[in-house]
């Protein structure tokens, strides 16, 4: 029961894998695209995968703590729901793309890791128009690189953009520029995250979510089409329910979030940041101990 | 006064490519990359193009008809638009980059062709932010292939949907999902294209513009960030000036196109597509003599 995935066209075992793996020593980081496996930088795909052309894939990001990736069945679970809302078929069953991120982690000379992994709809002459699934496969690339361990923060700047973004934001797709262009403009601000605005409310960060703590209660966007499902969100709000911390799934404006106790930053690689500055102004930093809490329990999760 | 552009990190010149030059005889269709050419199938390129990551770039299509490419300094122009509206820097002057698609296009054993430049914006590893533009240059990929000629259609048939893209359809970026969904829906209904409705206003089409024509009366979307600024739409209302067509550049309903005497699906590639059918009941083909007369100024215009 071999969890190797196939090579350019159709799902399947590939021979050339094996071959490959007994001969390859552990790497410093590694890229795998459809049974191929080279250091990331040298990692080529044609110029004909969807991805090129119209961002026309999904994508997901998880972390490797003491060799083990943390979450695996959440971001499984979401990559699957990501790919049947833009109708693209996984390469594999979703267990069997588990067990080869694992096997591909564990080629890599490192405890913890960056995991990086986006399938595509395949190969294929530009068209807008889907190619037939029944001769063009999707494909799955990933890489995995060190990474340096749990990373928080207690000093988040961050900075209010407009919301000019798609309406389908549930979805992790590969057409992110308007993240890349609000992620840059915090950078230029000297800000570590922008705070995508939409109609007045905090939808969510160019890559995390945001909750904030006000009067003792952890209150954060409900999902819907305009944010992320994120794993760490999720994650965070089982933490609540079991100590005890009341949870409102509702929408806040961004002057409700100037005057929240905390503002909690949270993604997949970067767990729990804790903003002190919004738009030049104070903020947060009022409720040290929720934060402490929820820290723990995520630590404890991990196994840190 | 080459026009050769440079190969992995900074604009310039590529000695590999003059060789190339020299034995290279016709290709039936060809893809270019920094530099390299191969046919269109074999072009390879490093997954870490953040096009391939996030969609990160921006792309023109253009028309060669006779070994000429159609409208080349429009295309150029908003090429050179959608770069600084996502600040990409162009890898080469717009010049020079129109001197290489013709010399291209040159290689190409066929009069007429269909052609594509995207510009992302460079190779470096995943990160939201933008790499370093001393030390990253951005990536200039070409291909083109046979065409038939100069394509018409009366009997396209359209699909309205829900217009949920993001706020920059002004900028033609790489981010396409949205596109590629709206018109596999038009195609698995029966129809020839999509046509986004936001707000019960018609904005565009998923890959063309949309015009109607009502009492003589040449209506189309004003340029905003809700549409492309179509080149054959610019050319339309140039013609239309020639011929005396009043112009309304004005966003109409839904309702509005289905009772208008004509409508006009137009880009690049399909100029002059005339819609006889939206939603499955019939619609315009009302005013067939200004279509004729829009259609004889475009053929006049290509020569052809």
């Amino acid at each position: 029961d071999d969890c190797i995935l196939g090579t350019d066209k159709k799902p399947g075992k590939d021979p050339r894998l094996k071959k490959r793996r007994i001969i390859m020593e552990k790497m410093n980081s590694l890229a795998y695209y459809n049974g191929r496996i080279t250091a990331i930088e040298d990692m080529m795909i044609p110029a004909n995968d969807r991805g090129f052309y119209f961002g026309d894939g999904i994508y997901e990001v998880a972390m490797v703590f003491n060799r083990k990736i943390f979450a695996l069945e959440d971001h499984l679970d979401r990559m699957a729901g990501s790919a049947a809302l833009v109708r693209i078929e996984l390469p594999a069953p979703k267990e069997e793309i588990g067990r080869l991120l694992s096997e591909l982690t564990e080629k890599v000379d490192s405890p913890h890791q960056f995991l990086y992994w986006q399938i595509t709809r395949g190969t294929s002459p530009r068209n807008h128009l889907f190619p037939d699934v029944k001769a063009v496969a999707s494909n799955l690339y990933v890489y995995s690189k060190p990474w340096k361990g749990v990373e928080m923060s207690d000093e988040y700047r961050l900075l209010s953009v407009e919301d000019t973004r798609f309406l389908h934001c549930n979805i992790k797709t590969l057409n992110l520029l308007p993240n890349v262009m609000a992620a840059q403009k915090a950078r230029e601000a000297g800000c570590s995250e922008a705070i995508f605005v939409r109609d007045g409310y905090v939808t969510e960060g160019s890559h995390s979510n945001i909750s904030i703590i006000r009067g003792g209660v952890f209150i954060t966007h409900p999902l819907d089409n305009l944010i992320l499902p994120g794993t760490e969100r999720k994650h965070m709000l089982a933490y609540c329910e079991k100590l005890g911390i009341p949870v409102r799934e509702q929408a806040f404006t961004l002057e409700e979030m100037a005057e929240a106790d905390e503002i909690i930053v949270s993604s997949t690689s970067h767990p729990s940041m804790r903003a002190m500055e919004l738009d030049g102004k104070a903020v947060g930093m009022k409720n040290p101990e929720i934060v402490q809490k929820l820290r723990e329990e995520y630590m404890r999760e991990v196994g840190m």
